[in-house]
Protein backbone atom coordinates (compact mmCIF):
# COMPACT_ATOMS: atom_id res chain seq x y z
CA UNK A 1 0.00 0.00 0.00
CA UNK A 2 1.46 3.33 -0.42
CA UNK A 3 0.84 6.00 2.34
CA UNK A 4 1.47 9.68 1.58
CA UNK A 5 1.90 11.96 4.70
CA UNK A 6 1.20 15.60 3.45
CA UNK A 7 3.08 17.29 6.36
CA UNK A 8 5.39 14.31 6.60
CA UNK A 9 8.23 16.60 7.62
CA UNK A 10 7.06 17.15 11.21
CA UNK A 11 5.55 16.47 14.17
CA UNK A 12 2.94 13.33 13.92
CA UNK A 13 4.06 12.55 10.18
CA UNK A 14 7.30 11.91 11.38
CA UNK A 15 6.57 10.03 13.69
CA UNK A 16 4.27 8.05 11.42
CA UNK A 17 6.22 7.73 8.66
CA UNK A 18 9.05 6.10 11.07
CA UNK A 19 6.65 3.78 12.34
CA UNK A 20 5.19 2.35 8.87
CA UNK A 21 8.70 2.30 7.09
CA UNK A 22 9.96 0.51 10.42
CA UNK A 23 6.82 -1.94 11.11
CA UNK A 24 5.59 -2.63 7.73
CA UNK A 25 6.23 -3.27 4.26
CA UNK A 26 3.93 -0.68 3.25
CA UNK A 27 5.52 2.47 0.81
CA UNK A 28 5.79 5.67 2.71
CA UNK A 29 5.78 9.06 0.93
CA UNK A 30 7.18 12.28 2.99
CA UNK A 31 5.18 15.59 1.77
CA UNK A 32 5.75 18.40 2.28
CA UNK A 33 4.71 21.79 0.53
CA UNK A 34 8.53 21.83 0.00
CA UNK A 35 9.10 19.22 -2.26
CA UNK A 36 13.22 19.93 -1.48
CA UNK A 37 12.36 20.00 1.86
CA UNK A 38 10.32 16.49 1.74
CA UNK A 39 13.31 14.86 -0.35
CA UNK A 40 15.90 16.21 2.73
CA UNK A 41 13.52 14.52 5.63
CA UNK A 42 12.98 11.49 3.38
CA UNK A 43 16.39 10.98 3.39
CA UNK A 44 16.95 11.59 7.26
CA UNK A 45 14.21 8.77 7.81
CA UNK A 46 16.10 6.60 5.73
CA UNK A 47 19.48 6.78 8.11
CA UNK A 48 17.27 6.66 11.29
CA UNK A 49 16.13 3.10 10.06
CA UNK A 50 19.25 2.04 8.54
CA UNK A 51 21.02 2.80 11.71
CA UNK A 52 18.57 -0.01 12.52
CA UNK A 53 19.11 -2.18 9.76
CA UNK A 54 16.13 -1.35 7.95
CA UNK A 55 16.96 -0.52 4.47
CA UNK A 56 14.01 0.82 2.65
CA UNK A 57 12.91 3.71 0.74
CA UNK A 58 11.14 6.67 1.39
CA UNK A 59 10.30 9.11 -1.18
CA UNK A 60 9.91 12.66 -0.56
CA UNK A 61 7.70 15.07 -2.79
CA UNK A 62 5.57 18.20 -2.73
CA UNK A 63 2.22 17.65 -1.15
CA UNK A 64 1.13 16.58 -4.62
CA UNK A 65 2.84 14.76 -5.99
CA UNK A 66 2.95 12.62 -2.57
CA UNK A 67 -0.86 12.35 -2.47
CA UNK A 68 -1.29 11.30 -6.13
CA UNK A 69 -1.62 8.13 -6.63
CA UNK A 70 -1.65 6.93 -2.65
CA UNK A 71 -4.24 5.01 -1.08
CA UNK A 72 -3.85 6.92 1.96
CA UNK A 73 -3.51 9.94 2.24
CA UNK A 74 -2.55 11.64 6.23
CA UNK A 75 -2.65 15.26 6.56
CA UNK A 76 -0.49 15.55 9.35
CA UNK A 77 -0.74 19.14 9.03
CA UNK A 78 -1.43 22.04 11.71
CA UNK A 79 -5.44 22.74 11.43
CA UNK A 80 -5.18 26.05 10.08
CA UNK A 81 -3.64 24.82 6.75
CA UNK A 82 -6.12 21.91 6.82
CA UNK A 83 -8.20 23.30 3.90
CA UNK A 84 -4.65 24.36 1.96
CA UNK A 85 -3.62 21.31 2.22
CA UNK A 86 -6.54 19.50 0.98
CA UNK A 87 -7.03 22.22 -2.50
CA UNK A 88 -3.57 21.49 -2.85
CA UNK A 89 -3.67 17.76 -3.77
CA UNK A 90 -7.41 17.73 -4.50
CA UNK A 91 -6.69 16.79 -8.10
CA UNK A 92 -7.00 13.48 -8.99
CA UNK A 93 -7.05 12.48 -5.63
CA UNK A 94 -7.98 9.02 -5.05
CA UNK A 95 -6.89 7.88 -1.53
CA UNK A 96 -8.67 7.86 1.91
CA UNK A 97 -7.83 11.09 3.79
CA UNK A 98 -6.88 10.92 7.47
CA UNK A 99 -6.86 13.71 9.58
CA UNK A 100 -5.26 13.44 12.81
CA UNK A 101 -5.04 17.25 13.53
CA UNK A 102 -6.68 19.04 16.61
CA UNK A 103 -7.70 22.16 17.12
CA UNK A 104 -6.23 24.10 20.26
CA UNK A 105 -6.20 26.87 22.10
CA UNK A 106 -3.36 27.73 25.46
CA UNK A 107 -4.00 30.13 28.27
CA UNK A 108 -2.35 30.23 31.02
CA UNK A 109 -4.09 26.99 32.72
CA UNK A 110 -3.08 25.00 29.71
CA UNK A 111 -4.12 23.93 26.29
CA UNK A 112 -8.07 23.84 25.72
CA UNK A 113 -9.32 22.75 22.55
CA UNK A 114 -10.94 24.89 20.03
CA UNK A 115 -12.22 22.97 17.53
CA UNK A 116 -13.57 24.97 14.19
CA UNK A 117 -16.66 25.55 13.52
CA UNK A 118 -17.61 22.57 11.15
CA UNK A 119 -17.53 20.78 14.82
CA UNK A 120 -14.08 19.16 15.00
CA UNK A 121 -11.28 19.32 11.98
CA UNK A 122 -12.01 16.16 10.71
CA UNK A 123 -15.23 17.73 10.28
CA UNK A 124 -13.59 20.44 8.52
CA UNK A 125 -11.47 18.35 6.34
CA UNK A 126 -14.86 15.92 5.22
CA UNK A 127 -15.89 19.21 4.16
CA UNK A 128 -12.73 20.50 2.51
CA UNK A 129 -12.52 17.02 0.88
CA UNK A 130 -13.56 16.44 -2.84
CA UNK A 131 -17.05 14.93 -3.40
CA UNK A 132 -16.20 11.00 -3.20
CA UNK A 133 -13.23 11.21 -0.94
CA UNK A 134 -13.69 9.40 2.52
CA UNK A 135 -12.22 11.23 5.42
CA UNK A 136 -10.97 9.41 8.40
CA UNK A 137 -10.25 10.80 11.96
CA UNK A 138 -7.10 8.67 13.75
CA UNK A 139 -4.08 9.39 15.26
CA UNK A 140 -5.24 12.45 16.92
CA UNK A 141 -3.96 11.39 20.56
CA UNK A 142 -0.61 10.40 20.30
CA UNK A 143 2.74 12.03 21.47
CA UNK A 144 4.61 13.10 18.32
CA UNK A 145 8.02 12.48 20.30
CA UNK A 146 7.22 9.08 21.57
CA UNK A 147 5.90 7.80 18.37
CA UNK A 148 8.88 9.27 16.59
CA UNK A 149 11.27 7.41 18.92
CA UNK A 150 11.97 4.14 17.60
CA UNK A 151 13.20 2.81 20.69
CA UNK A 152 10.03 3.38 22.76
CA UNK A 153 7.14 1.46 23.16
CA UNK A 154 3.93 2.75 22.43
CA UNK A 155 0.86 0.38 23.78
CA UNK A 156 -1.25 3.31 23.08
CA UNK A 157 -4.96 3.44 21.62
CA UNK A 158 -5.88 4.89 18.85
CA UNK A 159 -9.66 6.19 18.20
CA UNK A 160 -10.69 6.01 14.85
CA UNK A 161 -13.94 8.00 13.64
CA UNK A 162 -15.85 8.25 10.29
CA UNK A 163 -18.64 7.69 7.91
CA UNK A 164 -17.31 5.49 5.79
CA UNK A 165 -17.10 1.90 6.74
CA UNK A 166 -14.45 0.49 4.32
CA UNK A 167 -12.55 3.15 4.88
CA UNK A 168 -12.18 3.22 8.34
CA UNK A 169 -11.05 -0.24 8.19
CA UNK A 170 -8.40 0.32 6.20
CA UNK A 171 -6.98 3.28 8.34
CA UNK A 172 -7.78 0.70 11.18
CA UNK A 173 -5.55 -2.26 10.29
CA UNK A 174 -3.07 0.59 9.23
CA UNK A 175 -2.96 1.61 12.75
CA UNK A 176 -2.83 -2.04 14.03
CA UNK A 177 0.27 -2.64 11.58
CA UNK A 178 2.22 -0.75 13.79
CA UNK A 179 3.55 -2.48 17.09
CA UNK A 180 2.05 -1.20 20.68
CA UNK A 181 -0.52 0.99 18.49
CA UNK A 182 -4.61 -0.64 18.74
CA UNK A 183 -7.35 1.47 16.75
CA UNK A 184 -10.24 1.39 18.38
CA UNK A 185 -13.46 2.25 16.90
CA UNK A 186 -15.10 5.62 17.71
CA UNK A 187 -17.94 5.42 15.67
CA UNK A 188 -19.42 7.95 13.38
CA UNK A 189 -17.41 11.57 11.82
CA UNK A 190 -19.68 13.20 14.47
CA UNK A 191 -17.82 12.10 17.46
CA UNK A 192 -14.69 13.50 16.43
CA UNK A 193 -14.57 16.45 18.69
CA UNK A 194 -14.22 14.30 21.81
CA UNK A 195 -11.58 12.31 20.62
CA UNK A 196 -9.77 15.56 18.88
CA UNK A 197 -10.59 16.99 22.78
CA UNK A 198 -8.86 14.19 24.49
CA UNK A 199 -4.99 15.46 22.99
CA UNK A 200 -5.03 18.68 24.91
CA UNK A 201 -6.34 16.75 27.85
CA UNK A 202 -2.87 14.80 27.50
CA UNK A 203 -0.71 18.07 26.93
CA UNK A 204 -2.28 19.42 30.49
CA UNK A 205 -1.61 16.01 32.50
CA UNK A 206 2.13 15.84 30.98
CA UNK A 207 2.28 19.24 31.64
CA UNK A 208 1.00 19.13 35.40
CA UNK A 209 2.28 15.35 36.54
CA UNK A 210 6.57 15.77 36.67
CA UNK A 211 6.48 11.83 36.19
CA UNK A 212 4.71 12.16 32.96
CA UNK A 213 5.55 13.25 29.39
CA UNK A 214 4.94 12.03 25.65
CA UNK A 215 1.43 10.64 26.79
CA UNK A 216 -0.64 8.50 24.77
CA UNK A 217 -3.55 6.64 26.16
CA UNK A 218 -4.90 3.41 26.76
CA UNK A 219 -8.59 2.50 26.83
CA UNK A 220 -9.83 -0.59 29.55
CA UNK B 1 -12.12 11.77 57.81
CA UNK B 2 -15.68 12.30 56.55
CA UNK B 3 -16.70 12.25 53.15
CA UNK B 4 -20.40 12.80 52.54
CA UNK B 5 -21.60 11.06 48.99
CA UNK B 6 -24.70 13.50 47.63
CA UNK B 7 -26.60 11.57 45.42
CA UNK B 8 -24.63 8.66 47.12
CA UNK B 9 -27.62 6.46 45.90
CA UNK B 10 -27.48 6.02 42.55
CA UNK B 11 -24.59 6.18 39.72
CA UNK B 12 -21.10 7.11 40.64
CA UNK B 13 -22.00 7.52 44.04
CA UNK B 14 -22.71 4.23 45.41
CA UNK B 15 -18.80 2.84 43.55
CA UNK B 16 -17.62 5.49 45.23
CA UNK B 17 -19.10 5.22 48.57
CA UNK B 18 -18.42 1.27 48.40
CA UNK B 19 -14.91 1.37 47.21
CA UNK B 20 -13.78 4.07 50.31
CA UNK B 21 -15.67 1.93 52.93
CA UNK B 22 -13.76 -0.80 51.34
CA UNK B 23 -10.78 0.03 51.29
CA UNK B 24 -10.44 2.57 53.74
CA UNK B 25 -11.17 3.66 57.55
CA UNK B 26 -12.67 7.00 56.84
CA UNK B 27 -16.80 7.47 57.70
CA UNK B 28 -18.53 7.68 54.78
CA UNK B 29 -22.32 9.20 54.38
CA UNK B 30 -24.56 8.56 51.76
CA UNK B 31 -26.52 11.79 51.44
CA UNK B 32 -29.67 12.26 49.20
CA UNK B 33 -32.59 14.63 48.78
CA UNK B 34 -34.42 11.83 50.32
CA UNK B 35 -33.05 10.78 53.58
CA UNK B 36 -35.12 7.88 53.72
CA UNK B 37 -33.76 6.42 50.70
CA UNK B 38 -30.33 7.26 51.76
CA UNK B 39 -30.76 5.07 54.61
CA UNK B 40 -31.86 2.30 52.39
CA UNK B 41 -29.10 2.60 50.44
CA UNK B 42 -26.64 2.74 52.90
CA UNK B 43 -28.14 -0.83 54.51
CA UNK B 44 -27.70 -2.37 51.36
CA UNK B 45 -23.80 -0.72 51.02
CA UNK B 46 -23.61 -2.29 54.14
CA UNK B 47 -24.84 -5.60 53.57
CA UNK B 48 -22.64 -5.65 50.30
CA UNK B 49 -19.57 -5.39 52.57
CA UNK B 50 -20.76 -7.52 54.96
CA UNK B 51 -20.59 -10.34 52.35
CA UNK B 52 -16.98 -9.07 51.94
CA UNK B 53 -16.74 -9.50 55.71
CA UNK B 54 -15.62 -5.94 55.75
CA UNK B 55 -17.95 -4.72 59.01
CA UNK B 56 -18.49 -1.07 58.62
CA UNK B 57 -21.48 1.64 59.26
CA UNK B 58 -22.16 3.72 56.66
CA UNK B 59 -24.45 6.52 57.42
CA UNK B 60 -27.33 7.88 55.59
CA UNK B 61 -28.82 11.13 55.48
CA UNK B 62 -30.24 13.93 53.73
CA UNK B 63 -27.35 15.60 51.63
CA UNK B 64 -27.36 18.71 54.22
CA UNK B 65 -27.38 16.41 56.81
CA UNK B 66 -24.78 14.51 54.70
CA UNK B 67 -22.13 17.48 54.35
CA UNK B 68 -22.55 18.91 57.49
CA UNK B 69 -19.63 17.82 58.92
CA UNK B 70 -18.03 16.56 56.32
CA UNK B 71 -14.55 16.78 55.49
CA UNK B 72 -14.81 16.55 51.72
CA UNK B 73 -18.20 16.16 50.14
CA UNK B 74 -18.74 14.70 46.58
CA UNK B 75 -21.63 16.14 44.67
CA UNK B 76 -22.87 12.73 42.89
CA UNK B 77 -25.38 14.48 41.24
CA UNK B 78 -26.57 14.85 37.54
CA UNK B 79 -25.14 18.36 36.08
CA UNK B 80 -28.91 20.02 36.24
CA UNK B 81 -29.08 18.98 39.76
CA UNK B 82 -25.63 20.32 40.96
CA UNK B 83 -26.76 24.39 41.84
CA UNK B 84 -30.16 22.83 43.68
CA UNK B 85 -27.97 20.45 45.52
CA UNK B 86 -25.05 22.88 46.71
CA UNK B 87 -27.83 25.07 47.72
CA UNK B 88 -29.01 22.53 49.69
CA UNK B 89 -26.06 21.46 51.54
CA UNK B 90 -24.34 25.48 51.76
CA UNK B 91 -25.17 26.42 55.46
CA UNK B 92 -22.49 25.59 57.50
CA UNK B 93 -20.85 23.57 54.48
CA UNK B 94 -17.11 23.48 55.57
CA UNK B 95 -15.39 20.55 53.44
CA UNK B 96 -14.01 20.12 50.29
CA UNK B 97 -16.44 20.14 47.40
CA UNK B 98 -15.94 17.16 45.04
CA UNK B 99 -17.35 17.42 41.10
CA UNK B 100 -17.33 14.67 39.18
CA UNK B 101 -20.29 15.47 36.98
CA UNK B 102 -20.82 15.87 33.49
CA UNK B 103 -22.96 16.85 30.59
CA UNK B 104 -23.50 15.75 28.00
CA UNK B 105 -25.94 15.46 25.00
CA UNK B 106 -26.49 12.67 22.62
CA UNK B 107 -27.54 12.28 19.25
CA UNK B 108 -27.54 8.96 16.61
CA UNK B 109 -24.02 8.70 16.93
CA UNK B 110 -22.86 9.17 20.25
CA UNK B 111 -22.93 11.33 23.02
CA UNK B 112 -21.33 14.35 23.35
CA UNK B 113 -20.00 16.48 25.72
CA UNK B 114 -22.17 19.33 26.49
CA UNK B 115 -21.00 22.28 29.15
CA UNK B 116 -23.24 24.57 30.79
CA UNK B 117 -22.06 28.27 30.36
CA UNK B 118 -19.63 28.57 32.83
CA UNK B 119 -16.93 26.37 30.58
CA UNK B 120 -17.56 23.22 32.70
CA UNK B 121 -19.53 21.38 35.02
CA UNK B 122 -16.85 21.91 37.97
CA UNK B 123 -16.21 25.12 37.25
CA UNK B 124 -20.35 25.67 37.56
CA UNK B 125 -19.99 23.78 40.92
CA UNK B 126 -17.14 26.79 41.72
CA UNK B 127 -19.07 29.43 40.89
CA UNK B 128 -22.33 27.88 43.36
CA UNK B 129 -20.16 27.18 46.20
CA UNK B 130 -20.21 29.29 49.07
CA UNK B 131 -17.28 31.77 49.53
CA UNK B 132 -14.19 30.06 50.76
CA UNK B 133 -15.14 26.70 50.36
CA UNK B 134 -13.22 24.82 47.97
CA UNK B 135 -14.08 23.30 44.41
CA UNK B 136 -12.05 20.09 42.87
CA UNK B 137 -13.37 18.59 40.06
CA UNK B 138 -12.25 14.53 40.02
CA UNK B 139 -13.63 11.07 39.76
CA UNK B 140 -15.21 12.08 36.18
CA UNK B 141 -14.02 9.28 33.99
CA UNK B 142 -14.81 6.02 36.44
CA UNK B 143 -17.50 3.77 34.78
CA UNK B 144 -19.79 3.65 37.35
CA UNK B 145 -20.78 -0.13 36.71
CA UNK B 146 -17.06 -1.31 37.32
CA UNK B 147 -16.74 1.13 40.23
CA UNK B 148 -19.48 -0.47 42.51
CA UNK B 149 -18.10 -4.00 41.47
CA UNK B 150 -16.29 -4.76 43.88
CA UNK B 151 -15.28 -7.87 42.25
CA UNK B 152 -13.58 -5.70 39.76
CA UNK B 153 -9.91 -4.38 39.39
CA UNK B 154 -10.30 -1.00 38.34
CA UNK B 155 -6.23 0.57 37.46
CA UNK B 156 -7.54 3.77 36.24
CA UNK B 157 -6.82 6.94 36.20
CA UNK B 158 -8.50 9.79 37.57
CA UNK B 159 -7.65 13.69 36.41
CA UNK B 160 -7.69 16.05 39.63
CA UNK B 161 -8.62 19.43 38.59
CA UNK B 162 -8.81 22.69 40.92
CA UNK B 163 -7.28 26.30 42.28
CA UNK B 164 -6.65 25.42 45.71
CA UNK B 165 -3.46 23.62 46.35
CA UNK B 166 -4.55 21.82 49.86
CA UNK B 167 -8.43 20.74 48.69
CA UNK B 168 -6.45 19.33 45.65
CA UNK B 169 -4.20 17.44 47.46
CA UNK B 170 -6.57 15.76 49.90
CA UNK B 171 -8.97 15.05 47.01
CA UNK B 172 -6.01 13.12 45.03
CA UNK B 173 -4.95 11.42 48.40
CA UNK B 174 -8.84 9.99 48.59
CA UNK B 175 -8.14 8.99 45.00
CA UNK B 176 -5.22 7.06 45.94
CA UNK B 177 -6.57 5.26 48.76
CA UNK B 178 -9.14 3.11 46.33
CA UNK B 179 -7.30 0.34 45.09
CA UNK B 180 -6.03 1.05 41.68
CA UNK B 181 -7.27 4.16 41.20
CA UNK B 182 -4.14 6.86 40.44
CA UNK B 183 -5.01 10.51 41.16
CA UNK B 184 -3.08 12.50 38.06
CA UNK B 185 -2.52 16.77 38.59
CA UNK B 186 -4.91 17.88 35.43
CA UNK B 187 -4.01 21.53 36.82
CA UNK B 188 -6.10 24.45 37.79
CA UNK B 189 -9.82 24.27 37.55
CA UNK B 190 -9.75 25.99 33.76
CA UNK B 191 -8.76 22.72 32.64
CA UNK B 192 -11.89 20.81 33.89
CA UNK B 193 -13.82 20.94 30.11
CA UNK B 194 -11.25 18.21 28.79
CA UNK B 195 -11.31 16.58 31.69
CA UNK B 196 -15.28 16.15 31.60
CA UNK B 197 -14.98 15.37 28.03
CA UNK B 198 -13.45 12.91 28.23
CA UNK B 199 -16.19 10.69 29.95
CA UNK B 200 -18.54 11.19 26.81
CA UNK B 201 -15.31 9.39 24.71
CA UNK B 202 -15.20 6.30 26.86
CA UNK B 203 -19.06 6.15 26.66
CA UNK B 204 -18.51 6.31 22.87
CA UNK B 205 -15.64 4.01 22.25
CA UNK B 206 -17.70 1.28 24.61
CA UNK B 207 -20.17 1.80 22.37
CA UNK B 208 -19.00 0.56 19.13
CA UNK B 209 -16.30 -2.08 20.37
CA UNK B 210 -18.35 -5.02 21.20
CA UNK B 211 -15.05 -6.61 23.92
CA UNK B 212 -14.81 -2.83 25.45
CA UNK B 213 -17.42 -2.08 28.22
CA UNK B 214 -17.52 0.03 31.39
CA UNK B 215 -14.42 1.80 30.45
CA UNK B 216 -12.31 4.10 32.01
CA UNK B 217 -8.43 5.26 30.69
CA UNK B 218 -4.89 5.07 31.50
CA UNK B 219 -2.68 7.89 30.99
CA UNK B 220 1.08 6.71 29.57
Amino acid sequence: MRIALCGGTGDIGEGLALRWAYHTNHDVVVGSRDAERAETKAREYETELDSRAVETTIEGASNADAADGADVVVLAVPAYHLADTIEAISDGLEGVLVSPAVGMRGDDAGLHYNPPGAGSVTALAANAAPEGVPVVGAFHNLAAGRLANLDADLDWDTVVVGDDPDAKELVSRLAADIDGLRPLDGGPLANASEVESLTALLINVARYNDDLHDLGVKFW
